[in-house]
């Protein structure tokens, strides 16, 4: 912790000012109290503006679970939003949708299956206060599968008053990401990271931001000892 | 309008009862409060899912102004949507913003502008109350036209808390569309269409529903004289 804590401090000053307290302000806004699953996604515009969207709501975790489709991010409409993420992706393989929500359930999560089913919580209904959620969205054509379907623990609906049945994904994710993360920053509830995951991630950010960070990271080592 | 409500009553014993409810509930849901202007938008994906959100969330009418370029439905996408919607057209010409803007003002609305400006009114702080809304949603790359921005009577935006600065429009119209209709919905403000409207919107839908519907219409006429 504190070597990571002189490493983000002398780093910084291969910065300017401004850059890190824009890192600053993105850092207080960031949470992991909502995680986003992602399951099968293979359309390339919809992968990148859902990472877009988490970026822009301050998500800072999305699982991409591949089971018969790869992820493919198209730079061009991420913008580099997953340059700020944390991506964990489980490799094209059957059965990465059981593992990652088995693995998220041991981290304490709620797994919340976004469906287009009427008997769901409605999203505006939806209770943040009973724990940290993560939301799964399905593939394009079927959506979830019957193994997130059954693994999940809650079901969540936006209601609907027209004629067609479902939105398309990407869009799905900004509506629900746009009215939890309202709810969730004007609430009281514990949704910022800690200092230690701060800190972590800024390292992360400005590794990112810095050209040739390792020869940098050398000559720092080497004058620590 | 009394022809009219006749017509509907004869053309409703053509459809199934289930239709015919279905029709009513969506009806009672249907607004004019809110409408959406595309300017330019030339992405199928994009125009197809704003359409597919409009009829989700009960806005009616959809302006679509083609300054420089053609607005094309991608039917896949938009499921059928656009089959329930008034979609006023303003076709490909050189100062279509402006008239369709005039107009829309002359009806009565505030033009309000959807755009990427932390100046601008956040859109969960955006008051309902002063009267209804036409929201203008911009081409993909540059976002709405200098003459749209200079005409707009408001500004608004979708608070942003992340590295990323924009949102793809499909996204956008979506998070905005949610949160003004589910305040909407919730407030005491006359949202909702009156008799006549509704009666005409019926008559539509029931054209579109029904196989040979000229042919139905001149059979009920003829019986009339």
């Amino acid at each position: 912790m504190e070597a990571t804590t002189d490493l983000v401090q002398y780093l910084s000053g291969f910065v300017t000012g401004e850059r890190l307290s824009r890192f600053d302000e993105v850092l207080s806004r960031r949470t992991r109290y909502i995680t986003v699953v992602l399951e099968d996604i293979y359309q390339q515009h919809n992968a990148s503006a859902v990472l877009r969207t988490c970026d822009c709501f301050g998500i800072q975790d999305v699982h991409v679970v591949e089971q018969r489709n790869v992820f493919n991010v198209n730079d061009e409409i991420a913008l580099g939003a997953s340059k700020w993420l944390n991506l964990h992706v489980y490799g094209k393989a059957e059965g990465q949708t059981h593992g990652a929500i088995a693995l998220l359930k041991k981290q304490g999560y709620r797994v919340v299956a976004t469906v287009p089913d009427k008997d769901a919580v409605p999203l505006e209904a939806f209770d943040l206060k009973k724990g940290k959620i993560a939301l799964l969205f399905g593939t394009e054509l079927t959506g979830l599968s019957s193994d997130a379907i059954e693994q999940a623990d809650e079901y969540m609906v936006i209601p609907m008053a027209g004629f067609t049945e479902s939105f398309n994904i990407s869009v799905s994710a900004g509506i629900i990401l746009h009215h939890l993360g309202h709810a969730l920053s004007q609430s009281d509830l514990p949704w910022q990271l800690n200092s230690k995951e701060k800190n972590e991630l800024k390292l992360a950010w400005l590794r990112n931001t810095i050209r040739n960070p390792e020869q940098i990271e050398s000559h720092f080592l080497a004058g620590k000892k």
